[in-house]
């Protein structure tokens, strides 16, 4: 079912070309304030229509909460809200109706839909549902800045070309949100370039959580990387996720690769951190990183080959419509979302079982 | 929790150095037979004590079922089968009792305890806790193959040494399960040689679910990537994922990337699999393919720095007791069992769907 | 959490003085032809404002759907519908803002938000709710009938005034839903005289599942009347619910109560019904058949004596405002849908475990 | 599926003629140190063998806890234990093998399985399924001790002798277990007349729990008559469950319904309690009082009416082997344990909300 958390518990719903989208965030403690302006001020990173590497699908993503908030203050009672969609075209996938784009959901959801639903670009497949994946996320950042917690992230790579310098502090404020501004210039240019070609860019974006206490997550399934997989591969195009090291691990010796334990002003910490600050699921109070690959946007107006699905012929396609040459930047605050959701549900689970 | 599975339902319980390890599987449809032979078979695959690279400790791994089982076949309640612990040597473990070992959760496990616990090596975190699991996912890889699924993997890479030739059949009946012997023999020979040198190693393990339907998974958080990731995720050491091209697919563009679809035989299939099977979080009837990155096992016996907790003072570890200097031979039919209990849960979300 | 179901998942959510009301519901089979028009009508039958006996604050009710229907055919997604409230006047209780009513919720739901909100005679405790369980009900009991399964009910007893005759086919179509419309002559008598008193009644409804197929539920938690009874007990006022002879059958011995086993037309029946229909938790396949009590409305306009809470001293109070004197028969279609939804519930669980 | 609870979860597994029974108990925080000795007496309660009136199969119902537990004290993972069946004796049954019994779930059962399962007198319908049951109540009941709740209960009624007084404290010391007990040597007399006649006695049970706080619970499903009913209706025999004035209510007017607030020693207070404690589904901070009815034991000597399932013949049947002429008494502390999960579980659950 479409929902997640153990102790929050999200669920979204909705459709990009029905009326709304929306969500249900059952768990938030009674009694939090929820800054208005700084959710929405989130939930803008997100949007499109901000510049030449979006789509210029405008949304002004405005929720509108049916229960939960009472004067800005949370009640205890499941957060609801609705998010209306208004610029919606589905004129624009009229050619596409039968058409599946390569690389995208249209051939499996009208497999899954027994063939009875039509391949209409959009539905709960569509980017449109981080819409709501950010209203909550926003959301569970404010919480999680209460307790000294901290969520930030970059574009790590983009169409082969890697951002420099470690990831210290938040990129939200940059319009292009990496270390190296340079390097930055380089992806802006590589994707202007794809753009040109009718083509698309995928690439790496990687998170860090600062600040969290160690303690949280635990064994087996209940281990924060399963929980932050299970919501980071919620977002459309996320192909892969590691932790810390990751797959460079795989490939050193336990004594390369294990951090040593050492004391710094009287704590324990980890000298290195190749583990990501996860050891046996476990948070062990080193900044918690993760890097996820998303793969190169599939719509593209390049012509590629398909089959017609009423006819069952092979023929070819190109994806007009408004779509972003590469969405990674967007992504990066859907992925700070998924991040903050996963660490609050994993930071109440922790309070539990210290009650 | 620690559960996993929404059409199933997995709760592993137990203790590598208590009484007993054991599973509780909700879900399985009655009358189906379970092959006790078979079973047997698949879990000794991952029992230790078999070879030169894996821990002398000895675990016939004979399950008791509880309930849910009747002249061997399903009853429709819930599985519930235990696994006594026979071979206990909590001794071994007697000079670690405050040192937590670098790379291992003993220092988590401790803190997450509130410092009630010693960090006795074992636990919930123990890989002991994978008998369950495959006892769990051995089931339902015989299941699955009633509807003409199957679940194969190999050893992908081990130190830095890869396999060569692609992954088309099962290499369960293997000794070293890779595709090309020679080269599993170039990696027996480096793990011979690490373990001479009282060093360990990690790897990297590819899984293939061969004759999946197309329509399986859905969007967000039902996606058979979330699914995935998050059981396998639950396998102690695994620090990454990746679903067909996975990190690879973000330095490609779009049309590099996206596998066009073609006509074979009247049947609809892509032409390349780069997407691993999946899009939009829905099986596409191609082979799914995933890959998981194994870390070097934590405890080596070569002297590592650590912290006394007790007196909080520097100190040194050289972790001795019965270990596998690469784990990733035997976790290999951990992976299957993982991968099996992911699609056998999404398998019956289908017919539930379409019921 | 504010959810019901194993196999069916539902969510009610929303505020009688907010926005809108809604649900989610997920578990709905694809392909599933709701009736719009059929809907609408069962859901009318709880609606206020028809009659004497009815508060008379109006709302159309019309469900708009944000997910999960296509074409008025369920998509296998949750079936998600928002229902705006439209005659909202808060206003009405602001005579009531300190002073909580007795018998109702004001004075718990202040206590549980930590003295922080208003007891403002609404929110998720008002009978408002019940529209989106009406909502979902009705579409558990579209899919029910194509199985040949059949929800009835009619109130059993108003202010002591007792229906007489076998409850042997629906009562939807009466105004008044009772089996023996003298009865109900009398009842909608002791009701006006009651309502002219300034005071209200309570009643019992009787509810029956014709056409149920044996097999259905399960040991334990799973039991038909645990099931049922957690959703009954969902409904505001009901304060009592018996399965059979429920209390009566404490009072029998073994063998009175006990249903003899005979053989009718080559099928295996019970003589008699003593049971409700449901023996360990389980469908009979004879009707199943139980009885809820209701309390009396607890707003009325006769003075009472309560406690101002900002003051904290005792006062009086007359509730004044739109309340229905009984609410009995505007509940009976309430107990339908709460049934109707736990049996569908209980039969896709059947359905699962037979795959 | 087989679990209850929100907060806690409650998971009863094994057979009452298979190798054990058992539970888990999800939930419980850790640092909980639990009385082995006080659970023990408390499960003793329950325990058969120890009178005239109940069953002379003897169990020791010893626990071996499998996780969760460490030197008595929780841990925080999930609390798991297996209770051994050690006086199984299935050939009792043999000659039942195709009859079912009436008032059983003999035949449910078996229609549930296909038809694949001999009706044989146990598995999970059994009584003996409450001893993992009081298992996790007394371990409940411990912790609500420490917050100065207690659960007391009485037998009401049985075979229509009504207990004298009130319910004003513990009768767990009491061999029989009323609050008058010359009306407790009357139901006894009662019983050994029935015994002798081949037959058997049902009765009701009333259930206090005191020291309970304000705010416990929540509208709709979150109320606590829901989760109350949800579980007592999982003790097998239970029919029918009122709250307060219950079905009486459903007879009185508002205005004499009404539980009027006053103040006392400056708390509001409700005058009387006619709600049982909860209004809105949230405790309001007097007694919480409900009472269960209980049937007569179906399995009797007296000769019944049945069918032979595999000849399809009506026949006649007499149940000998071992059973309670009346479970009433020993359903008590069954009654005390199943409130003590619910309550403790909307405990934790008011926690969360407050955090």
């Amino acid at each position: 079912m479409s929902s997640y958390g153990e102790n929050l518990r999200l669920r979204i719903f909705g459709e990009s070309h029905g009326p709304a989208v929306g969500m249900t965030l059952e768990g938030i403690p009674a009694g939090e304030r929820i800054d208005r302006e700084k959710l929405k001020a989130f939930m803008e990173r997100r949007a499109p229509g901000r510049n030449g590497w979006s789509t210029p699908r405008k949304e002004p993503d405005e929720p509108e909460f049916l229960q939960g908030l009472s004067d800005e203050v949370s009640t205890g009672e499941a957060l609801t809200a609705i998010i209306r969609n208004k610029d919606i075209r589905p004129g624009d996938y009229a050619h596409l109706r039968n058409i599946p784009r390569p690389g995208h959901a249209d051939y499996t959801a009208w497999i899954k839909s027994g063939g009875k639903r039509a391949t209409s670009g959009g539905g709960q497949f569509s980017g449109r549902m981080t819409a709501p994946l950010c209203l909550a996320g926003g959301i569970c950042l404010q919480l999680l800045e209460r307790e000294g917690i901290r969520v930030i992230s970059r574009i790590a790579e983009i169409g082969g070309i890697c951002d420099r310098g470690e990831l210290l502090s938040s990129t939200a404020e940059k319009d292009f949100p990496v270390v190296d501004d340079a390097r930055g210039e380089a992806m802006r240019d590589r994707i202007a370039c794809v753009k040109a070609e009718s083509d698309s860019l995928g690439g790496v974006i990687e998170c860090k959580v600062l600040g969290l206490p160690a303690g949280l997550g635990g064994p087996l399934f209940e281990g924060l990387e399963s929980r932050i997989a299970a919501i980071a591969f919620g977002i459309p195009a996320v192909k892969g996720i590691e932790f810390g090291e990751g797959f460079a691990s795989a490939r050193l010796t336990g004594s390369e690769n294990n951090d040593a334990f050492v004391l710094r002003d009287g704590r324990v910490v980890t000298e290195t951190n190749r583990c990501g600050g996860i050891l046996g699921g476990i948070s062990d109070g080193m900044p918690l990183c993760f890097r996820v690959a998303v793969k190169p946007t599939p719509s593209i107006t390049k012509v590629q080959r398909s089959v017609d699905l009423e006819t069952m012929r092979e023929t070819e396609i190109s994806v007009t419509g408004r779509h972003d040459p590469c969405i990674v930047p967007r992504a990066v605050p859907v992925v700070e979302a998924a991040a903050a959701i996963a660490i609050y549900d994993a930071l109440l689970g922790q309070r539990r079982e210290q009650e």
